[in-house]
């Protein structure tokens, strides 16, 4: 079988990351799977909520936001604020990065504070979770080094990197980072959520009004740790480039040239 | 390891079913998972939502709500009602019981009909949301099949019976359907949507701050089918029993001289 | 005249309290009259609402929350929580019950503690307000008697006990506790609250569409002392039977064995 | 006893009606209950809501809303559009209104058309469901006239005059329609909506933490007839009154001159 | 050209000042604009809000609500409590009220208080912001008077009077003050704040559909100029006339009578 | 005087447009005012709203939602979302972008359609209602020309060009385009609105806790018909570029490489 972009079965989409493209923020981060594009930024506030003053948990807090940009859709997707009320969906996606990343940052080591991750997807193609995700880690290790290097933190809360793929089943065949269409058609979709190290943080997979065996299943998760693998090299990358990254007002200079 | 009410790290809770708790709904059931209590219940209106009419999608729709009742934990759960609006957990669950249950349920054998299942927790000890969906199997079977003898169905829209069932790993071993003092202390806690036949449809596995080894994953998934084995074999007798279930009425008598 | 359920015009429904329903409230009882089933549960917290610190009222604090389940009613009844708010007619019989077990709990024996009342209609069919008033003395006298029992309260705070029963006047005659068809179809509806020694607690009487005349009013409220009388025979057995209560495991076998 | 104000026990306050006081409504009057002053407007519109279309109800609709100026009450109230909600005290006003007007006027010759009642209390001295009661049955009246005068009606659909006034027991006396510190320190407080024909239409009387005898509910009775017959008579004159009103503009500049 | 109601280009509509129609408040004034008739409130509260304290901001603080009635438009205006939410012309208008009133007063001199501006239109024929503001300023004025002749104030916050008036292009000529049906035909709407020293506090000016020119903004700007000192005139009047201002019931008295 | 960044008092900052940021829009643009900038995205839906099928309206409809993004300021801006309403100042910008945008785009010419312009804040330091703006004019050029170009309008609805830009009065000089220190200690703060004929659509002028005069309203009203003047020829030119423009993968790529 052949998918529609010629990528093999067990291949990602182009995966970039721009960092440092929210500039008030602490750390920030465009990043692409194929058309999908999220931006991803982390602002850490001192202080935390209100519930963990009270019942004397110490050490910081991590919390996320996900949305979708009125624009990022086919047809126009009203605003929640506009509904007054988030959408069942966004809350539980940002239910699952907050949770990801919590699995990875030491909230001990952190301090009295609390780290916002807020993720706004600018171009849906499928998968805005796993690149909210995976965007994410690397967003958090910039705005953690940034901690650093103004000696505001002694040691970095991140304990490993994290990264999300999807991976599901379309026309009997297990596949790899499903972009919107093969999303729509698949009878399995399914997020795995990894270390580094490959140990799991989470998965979620669903049968389509479908159903599916455990062989499938075995398929799937194959081919999310030949994901994630490569993920993590490329967030390394990101994270490096970040230091020596351009200020974003030469980045719309460039832009505006190229588009000419 | 003996776990702390004795349970073989395979067994699951005693599981009851009571029939017809709420006359006035089609079809209902009080389902316990051992201490965990869950009023299921589902009601056929006629009609669909207006967006199936605008999309002119042929056939009926299926949708879940979840609420836990402020008594049915330690200490009081405010109401939704009270906040203005769900909390992001009770909107995840609920949207996992509306997938499972579609995915048995033929919405074009239903007709233009509109299925209600309302799973609301009289008490909570672990396991809420794999009882709602157990128990909601069982509902909607005894609705389905009173709208057959009434002929307002030629034919049950229920394709095959779903059960759910939690595993997760604790003390470092994989054991099956745990109370709330092990989910609390698990460190990974998963859920598995299956049919009778075995056939996965929708698994939900999460680290709690924690990650997870791909055998852990495989220990928690042969423990989850000998479980929904033992929940299809209970979920047939359970309707089984519905359709000569004595009358709410005599249920409360009778609880009355028992409590003398 | 005969009612189309045979009672005299001055007969009461079939009463009955299960207790202990809601293992984790304090107190809690399945009160039914007639058909009309609600879950009265009483918690008690520590501390008092924010207004009565700023304030500085001595003593504690009691409030309720009535709610109907959506399939309580014959067509499906939309949660409040989904609808962003809770509705004009459940507010003001929320507001009923707090003021009629206000009138009979002295808030400086509780201390400073806050009672939290919840009144879930399990099935609707007419008096729900007057069940659960009358339910929610009866969860109260068990939530304080096992207050008691562990020391934590020196005196019951419960002055008397408060029931609550409505009358109507229904094809020109007045009848007492009447069913969903009586009060639809009722001229005049009138509920009553009364402490033990047939003292007014509070006497709402409402013409639907209609008006009423002193003597229809006074032959209601002769009908309304009778039921009261008779209620508070039946609370005080139920509190006594609440101590030998059986536990709700045991419950739900019996009820499980009795309905095949 | 006398009263702080030196009413006898069963007189009523200064009452006083300005007709037209909003020109943009079918019918207004501001009314005066001593202290307590309500703006009653009334608007006709075409149309009936929704609900009633679906059901195919003939006839018309009458609802009613209530509210409290911020500066109506001795400390600021706050809106309740601040809040986001009405709050319960309002609803349960604004409901006794709307049905206290149902009783008396017959939606069917009302043809398909909406009544909308609006109650703004200006200054709160307590009885403002009262003054608000007897002064929109006024402002129907003089709206009902206007488009009877008009020719949009050919009889009105005021069937007879209601009217509402507050008795309670203050000092173990009964007494006649409270002002603010009455009803604060009254052990008993009652509101009585009658016809012109002395029918009762509503009661509601209840104990403020405390209880009441037959014999002061007979008392209170006696008095809220005493009441309403003289509150008939008023709104009678006020009715002529309106006819030759004078426009508000002469009724600011006559203001204007007085106040200097 | 000539206006409907014959007023010159350069006229205003009759301005009237009705002091202390609300007795609760501190200062209160119902400001009539020809036809257009808000009333305007003023509560002094002591304290800050939160946010004062926590920014540790010295003074007070000053905020304004605007609402219109339901029965002061042609058509009845749903109540924003009712919507669940404040309508965004009312919110941007009650902040231009806000900024208006604190561009004039000194929170310094007013201590830790809080000052609250309540306009609620009661009829409304064009122009209902800028009356609000002219009348808050004068409500103010009167409510700083009574603190300062209770010694709460030792000096008045108020620096200088500010008043509002709107101008416009109507059938190619610049007017001023325009009623509903000159603001509707309008092809520019303008609305100026001035102090009594005819400095500017806030221009507004907008194109309905429509574009205009610099020579037409200097047309209104004379015209607002004439407007605004006429107006601080007639301010300073209703000030004075404020202190031997009749009490409201003997204005309820007289427009009674009057209305025979 | 010399200002902070070494601009003369009349210079705008660098203003830049990256066209096609959000490729599922019909049109969109990332505008840049200096460090300010705003993601401006047209979309295009068939249909109008419901109020004016009602009142059969003809012609189409333009709406505007404008929103600052979480990141866009120094502390992070809590999302409206989470506060469950949109609020005042961006409810009031909103308001004013589609005011501007119907000035220009004759709505008769649309059709039956929706125009939605979202304008989302990627990063403030002032000026960000003036960039939306004159951005969502460019996003509104380019997608009229792509319906063109499709042939689904035969004439573009844009009638001409609209701009907006800043001035202020800030260290007793008129200084025009003022970023975000400049705005906070400016004592006059200004908006013009104009269309590229130098003819006004709105202008805004508002002290800050101060006043100002009739001249320092023309020496900012000349400064920004200079700013108009060159940001139109800058939106002229990006309408150019678009037609040109690179793919947003190129774009990433690009960005990639240069931030290495």
């Amino acid at each position: 079988m052949s998918r529609d972009d010629g990528r093999a079965p067990d291949a990602l989409r182009k995966i970039t990351f721009v960092p440092n493209i929210a500039p008030h923020a602490s750390g920030s981060v465009l990043v692409s799977f194929g058309a999908t594009q999220v931006i991803c930024a982390v602002m850490v506030e001192d202080g935390v909520p209100h519930w963990m003053k009270q019942q004397q948990v110490p050490g910081g807090w991590l919390t996320a936001e996900y949305s979708m940009l009125p624009y990022s859709t086919l047809s126009r997707k009203p605003r929640d604020s506009s509904r007054g009320r988030i959408d069942g969906r966004s809350s539980e996606i940002q239910r699952l990065i907050g949770r990801a990343m919590r699995a990875v940052v030491d909230l001990r080591v952190l301090g009295q504070r609390t780290v916002w991750i807020d993720c706004d997807v600018l171009q849906a193609d499928g998968g805005t979770r796993t690149a909210s995700i995976t965007g994410a880690c690397v967003a958090c290790a910039i705005a953690f080094n940034k901690l650093l290097a103004t000696r505001k933190l002694k040691a970095s809360p991140l304990k490993k990197m994290v990264a999300a793929v999807s991976a599901g089943v379309y026309r009997n065949e297990a596949i790899l980072d499903l972009c919107y269409v093969e999303d729509r058609d698949a009878t399995v979709d399914a997020n795995f959520v990894m270390t580094e190290a490959l140990e799991f943080v989470e998965i979620q997979s669903s049968g389509e009004e479908a159903t599916f065996s455990e062989a499938q299943m075995s398929d799937m998760l194959a081919l999310s740790k030949k994901g994630v693998k490569e993920l993590v090299e490329l967030q390394y990358q990101a994270i490096r480039d970040a230091e020596g990254a351009a200020a974003p007002d030469q980045l719309a200079d460039l832009a505006k040239q190229f588009s000419k």
